[in-house]
């Protein structure tokens, strides 16, 4: 494919046939996703390795694993495809080793928070090496036998790579389109590019985050498809804005519950915003309401203002959707204080008198008025 | 006990030795609490009706029904307290009916998601008759046999009256302290009741609601709490308002989760407010994710500014926490296009792509600007 934006035209080829022909267009929308990162170290051809990334490279691995009985398999990368995979094979009796490169697992999470997830990776039964980077992959008549990483060879029957993904943006670059964050598609408020009449939606394209107030790239199904009903919108003659988003993501492994939202200490240390932070632990039920389970919150905000930057929640079944609620503080931009006045709902099924969230969110105004 | 408020001081008895005496205060705190309303009828003392408001209470309920084996329960009163003893005796393998005096069991709901309820209830098997009045209780040799309505008469071994509290507030007037909303103790934002020095918290104490901008009478635990700290701050020389709450509530009914916040119609009719409101049907998790349940949310706005009035879920297991959200957005006055915006949370086994609450949000926000 290819793009000529002077002549308003877009050189199409046929799979199947290989026909080609220029079509020409008044209004063009680039919605070309994303790919997983695929590293380039020796063996990476080998049978065994999978990315995953649509709903056919599921069934791939899921009819590997039927039909080839891998026994132990290396996921590569901690973020949120790795550890569901991570969740998946333990569930199909495989022994599971993570490799990831960072010092935690879920690096969009802070590292004290990112720490209980790798305790409770190991409590499910995963093998956790944090800090170490893959070197190769070793292979047997091209089948995978083994990862090597820069501290140890983990035999594998089967690799995933969860590496993350990449916006699939040069058919754009290469027409002229200008490029954002980690190589996507900018876009204005309208997801209009910087080219009149050429749009952009999806992991393709970049995001507006309204904490930082900054361009932001974040490649998740929400996103996306907030992404093309506003270029829809907007292509077809209608006007929608694209406010942003808050960063708001929640993946489960096994009994474990992870959810964040806002910004992490790193990126409010970008910024240079002074702020604080509270952790706090309490109970996803009433004490003594059976299936009471543990959820641990933590919250961020501005120092001086109270402003909430953002939360991150680990714990058990029932404490992860409790994140939506920062979610929306953080769209009204709540202070601490604000949030710590929310008139949330309690019963003993579902919550102790005081919501885990309203907790965290006192203790850091009483901090911040301190 | 009797209050002296020209003289500053409170005659007090000491219940066990009778002895009386004055005791002077600077500043006094009124927490009378509030009491289960009693039926003034016909054989309401008879052994086997139970009024369910401490935790010694409960423990009677408990007892009579491990001891005298009762096989037929009535509860009177469709609100939390007579669901929640509806949901504990099914559990313990009674024949439960429900009578309650208005058309809908749970009257904090509007009659559409009230009605769910009552299938609900009745799939679970309890027997429940609406606009039916309670008018006697038949006993034999002082135990009850059978409550009497003005419909029919239903044998019962066991009666649980769940008629609502009434605030215990006559102390407080007899001494001269006003009173407002249902009898309850009338407060300024500091917990202060009309006489300087003296202040009133918990479910004998008027609350104000954010979103009517009206006083509001709200007899729960988390309110009670908040009252409490704000005077108790005061009243010890401290600064605290009592923003006031949207009325937010949940409950649970075997396998029926129950939650609502805001207004509901019949109090925007009173306040004269034009609204819109939309009720749509969706899932807990991806339809796909095992264990994904029904789930329906109503929302209601006002007419022009589309600012969000009230909430109202009913569903299975993850259903009702979601009113958080509601909550939230009411506290930040977001419209329902605000709303439709939110950055939640999605992942498959905790919602689909869009959130219920989202897409009652988009509905809703078509419809006002339509």
């Amino acid at each position: 494919m290819e793009l000529d934006l002077s002549g308003r035209r877009v050189l199409v080829r046929q799979l199947e046939s290989s026909d080609e022909w220029w079509e020409s267009f008044d209004q063009l929308l680039v919605a070309t996703g994303a790919s997983p990162f695929c590293p380039e170290v020796p063996g990476v051809q080998a049978q065994g390795i999978f990315g995953v990334s649509t709903l056919q490279s599921g069934v791939d691995v899921r009819r590997f694993v039927d039909e080839e009985r891998p026994k132990r398999a290396v996921v590569i990368g901690g973020g949120y495809i790795g550890l569901e995979m991570t969740e998946a094979l333990l569930l199909r009796g495989l022994d599971v080793s993570v490799v990831e490169r960072a010092p935690q697992v879920m690096n969009t999470l802070d590292s004290d928070m990112g720490a209980l997830v790798s305790d409770a990776l190991r409590q499910q039964g995963a093998h956790v090496f944090l800090e170490e980077s893959l070197e190769a992959f070793e292979s047997a008549s091209g089948r995978i036998k083994a990862v090597v990483t820069d501290q140890r060879e983990l035999e594998a029957d089967l690799v995933i790579l969860g590496m993350g993904v990449r916006p699939n943006s040069d058919l754009a670059k290469k027409a002229g389109v200008a490029l954002g964050e980690k190589g996507s598609i900018r876009v204005n408020d309208r997801m209009r590019t910087n080219v009149d009449g050429v749009w952009a939606a999806g992991d393709c394209a970049e995001s507006f985050h309204r904490v930082s107030r900054k361009p932001f790239y974040i490649a998740l199904g929400t996103v996306a498809n907030r992404h093309g009903r506003v270029a829809g919108t907007n292509l077809s003659g209608g006007d929608a804005e694209f406010k942003g988003v808050v960063g708001t993501a929640v993946t489960k492994i096994c009994a474990v519950e992870v959810a964040r939202t806002g910004l992490q200490e790193k990126e409010i240390e970008a910024l240079g915003l002074p702020f604080e932070s509270v952790t706090i632990e309490s109970s996803t039920r009433a004490g003594y309401y059976p299936g009471a389970g543990y959820i641990t919150v933590k919250l961020l905000a501005e120092k001086g203002s109270g402003r909430i930057l953002g939360g991150q929640i680990v714990g058990s079944e029932g404490a992860a959707k409790r994140i939506d609620v920062v979610a929306t503080a953080l769209h009204g931009e709540f202070t601490a204080a604000d949030m710590a006045e929310l008139d949330l709902s309690y019963a003993p099924p579902y919550s102790p008198l005081w919501d885990p969230v309203l907790i965290a969110a006192r203790e850091l105004a009483k901090k911040i008025s301190s």
